[in-house]
């Protein structure tokens, strides 16, 4: 028994299939299927398929929704004037639990990154400029992630919105709230001084 | 849409009642699923599913198995003579990995913890005795876990064992081959100096 028994190594396997998780955090996530009962590995079965099945994206902005259109772009209290171009789903929900912004979300699906053969074309950025066109958009705040890839993502919109009439803006970049200026990086600190505020009190 | 949606929520519940899964790691997991193919979902929730139906437990030693006797136990080129008690499966595998143990195991299913209410009755401890009387059994090596709890139950399958015509041994205590001693813990230390071997050479 040199190896784990045959149902037991594809469940691992299967849940190496997960991002991020690797054969010993795999390893140990069977064994736990192993200790359910069975209720418990039905229910655990039946959330997978059920989520899979149930969630789909919004038609208009591609957040993940559980209706053709999703609850932020059918709450009539947000306003329609912003739209937040964000990556993924998750950072909507990120943006959503801040409870400060009022405006709309474009999930792009991914970032532009040719080493992994994923152009604009694969991106829901056609959608968009069809949402700059059709809506009464004012402003685009580009929220892709600090990476390189969503940086070249964040210009490459940049240039395509500068034919648009709309006002197109960049989340700030500086040292994270809480942080201790120690640990944060180079260009972080570079970025953080470049975009430096004055805090002179006129008279 | 203060919360995700609601099968997102229960699937990143499931997630989190897998061992040493937390919130942030269930959430990562959950939304992989989402990016899933329907076949890959299919595949997943299916693994799960046949890993619990057909993985049950080796009627003699307890071991994970996919047959009523599981593989160690079924070879007949191991020696019925030793027997490796062990916490769990895992311990097993770990052994197994090591092909220089050729005796068979027993997999007592956790260790004696009073705070998480596991008493002796809890675990496979009738079976070991029945198998010490019943089995040609020459020695015990009891492999519990280096842990207060995994010491306690070692303790206690120490005591019972006195009136067995078995020996009784416990794995070898000492800093880890390979590790450095600067990171060695106080205890290990000093068990590992009580636990000193001799390696003059006599002429």
């Amino acid at each position: 028994m040199a190896e784990y028994i045959a149902p037991l190594e594809i469940l691992i396997e299967q849940f190496r299939s997960l991002k991020g998780v690797g054969r010993k955090t795999a390893t140990r996530m069977a064994f736990s299927i192993l200790d359910f009962s069975n209720e418990q590995t039905e229910r655990f079965a039946n959330a997978i398929l059920d989520a899979k099945r149930s969630i789909t994206h919004c038609k208009r902005c591609f957040n993940i929704s559980d209706a053709p259109v999703c609850a932020v772009c059918s709450d009539g209290r947000r306003d329609p004037g912003v739209v937040c171009v964000v990556e993924d789903a998750r950072a909507v929900m990120a943006f959503e639990k801040v409870k400060e912004y009022h405006g709309l979300y474009h999930v792009l699906g991914g970032v532009i990154a040719p080493m992994e053969g994923i152009g604009p074309d694969q991106l829901h950025i056609r959608e968009l400029l069809e949402r700059v066109n059709n809506e009464p958009i004012r402003e685009i705040i580009i929220a892709t992630n600090p990476t390189i890839d969503g940086e070249t993502t964040a210009m490459y919109l940049a240039r395509l919105l500068v034919d648009y009439d709309v006002e197109v803006s960049r989340l700030a970049y500086g040292v994270p709230v809480g942080g201790d200026l120690e640990y944060a990086d180079e260009v972080t600190l570079f970025r953080a001084m470049e975009g430096r505020k004055s805090i002179n009190q006129k008279p």
